[in-house]
């Protein structure tokens, strides 16, 4: 398989992304190609820093321009038709590439999947994805920000995305779904909640386990936690600042060196890098955003998640979710 | 001044309440006399194992019921008129006392201070304030779940709820009134969220600093924080459950017992019963409500906060903050 990797996203690109996909092609299984996407003047300087490039599996797909933060993520495509992002996903869209990774503005990235790709039928509203460290496995959060002012059905669909994203690319079966609520009976919430509440009990494609309040969150209650953009984002920006908020504390407290190691494995497991991205889910085709900071680890893991996507068949799953007539709850 | 408060609520009713009363006696400022409602024989005998007790200023008020976690909240006024929580609200109503405290069911109190209080004008929906720790001043979130499904003009009445208890009961001139969402710009958010933006920036009375992300709140970006009861009861019990996650996992790190005494103080700081209770706001009177677990620090400090409440006349601020008129945004 052969996935694209727009090369020029990350804050130190491209040498971060030409070191991650060395390290995936290294690490990881034999049968992935990596496309870099970028300017190759650029691309073809940094692959000479490297020894043993292995360029039967290593190719560069030359995009002149480049997004930049500032740019209207509405507009990116038309006013940059030659950037990594558009190069990328044409890439895919025609059939050159099975993914398509970026660590670029996650807005633009996300409206060129869009455009390109297409949503899939019975999914009005594509979603990022983004996984909350917990006591146990990660928790999948859909939607963490792209949508708000969702309708239940929304949420219904959500929860069949992150269905087909856990079961499919994390191996998870039957994952556990639960909804973001302020208390656990199933009439508890406002008039969003509620109604999700009967559309997810009522859907016997999904594992529903109920209502998951904010203290069950990190406790590991549920494999894909669904909710409100608005709620979501919050929920997600909230859970990084109070855990190094109370990492600085304790830092505070602990001034000395021997002690302040140990605090190591905690930073690790709150380590965004170590989940690989996070996929847009709803598209006709595979999207992967990574932060602006992240590391080659990062990178590398992206292409993980990626190949396992491509591999398990992941978009032709989502499509087939719903059968052959319209999603149940449609109505709602 | 004289405060009823209700010794049946506590885990560990009355001895809790009573050391509590004790302590706030022997602590606080003279003026204060504390009424304990409840059942006389149990109240007799708990005073009776402690010497000292300031008679004088210390009385008992015979309540013959108590309201238990499972009544319902609504009718709990008409199936026990003889309730602690019913007989010392009625205390404030009819000028016996100035305040009330309960650590019992909050809905009970909440729903029982609406009906024998009542709501002020302007203030549709009463809300029940919390309080967050940051690394700068506490802030003092509304709403915490007792309002969802919020209209943009609720949002700002909590506001101004907000600022005069800021500035009442905690002496802080001016507070900065923030709105939770989930980008900095005015125009970001959910519908709610961008109407509530254009309220708030509108009134002249209110010190608005606009958007908070989730990311900002543990900063302490603001002292009064906006929000429908839905978001803000997620973010608060997510709040208590990823500070216990964090300290845990630094705990199994730090497995030697000198390591993790320094923990104490990071508890501390965490620690809700320092903040004294959450107000109910917006009703014709002083309603404190405590945790069901609260230790008797925890009573002691709801007494100072009552008390300061009564003191600095907020009840009739909170009236008159809207002056003659119905409140901004009324239409909305």
């Amino acid at each position: 398989m052969r996935i694209a990797l727009d090369a020029m996203g990350t804050d130190a690109a491209p040498a971060t992304e030409v070191e991650g996909a060395l390290r995936a092609l290294k690490e990881l299984d034999e049968d992935i190609e990596i496309v870099l996407v970028g300017d190759p003047d650029l691309l073809e300087a940094e692959l000479a820093r490297h020894d043993d490039v292995p360029r039967e599996r290593l190719s560069v797909h030359p995009a002149r321009e480049r997004v930049l933060a500032g740019d209207p993520p509405a507009t990116v495509l038309r006013r940059k038709p030659d950037s990594s992002i558009a190069v990328g996903l044409r890439l895919q869209k025609e059939g050159h590439a099975d993914a398509f990774i970026s660590a670029g503005s996650t807005g633009a990235v996300m409206a060129a999947s869009l455009f390109v790709l297409r949503p899939l039928p019975g999914f009005e509203r594509p979603s990022v994805g983004t996984f909350f460290p917990t006591a146990r496995t990660p928790t999948l959060l859909l939607d963490a920000g792209t949508n708000v002012d969702c309708k239940p059905r929304h949420l219904l669909q959500f929860a069949h995305l992150g269905r087909v994203y856990m079961a499919d690319v994390l191996g998870v079966d039957e994952p556990r779904i639960g909804l973001l609520n302020i208390g656990e009976e199933p009439e508890k919430g406002d008039e969003l909640a509620q109604e999700t509440h009967r559309l997810l009990a009522a859907d016997p494609a999904l594992n529903f386990v109920g209502n998951i309040e904010g203290r069950e969150v990190v406790k590991g209650a549920c494999d894909v936690l669904v909710a409100d953009g608005f709620v979501g984002n919050v929920l997600l920006k909230f859970y990084e600042s109070v855990a190094q908020f109370i990492l600085g504390m304790v830092r505070r407290e602990l001034k000395d060196a021997d002690q302040v190691l140990p605090l190591e494995s905690v930073m690790r497991l709150l380590d965004y890098s170590e989940y690989g991205g996070a996929p847009l889910l709803g598209v006709n085709g595979v999207t992967i955003i990574c932060h602006g900071g992240s590391p080659p680890k990062a990178i590398r893991n992206a292409v993980r998640v990626a190949a396992q996507a491509v591999r398990s068949g992941m978009v032709a799953d989502m499509a087939a979710e719903f059968g052959e007539g319209a999603p149940n709850g449609s109505m709602a």
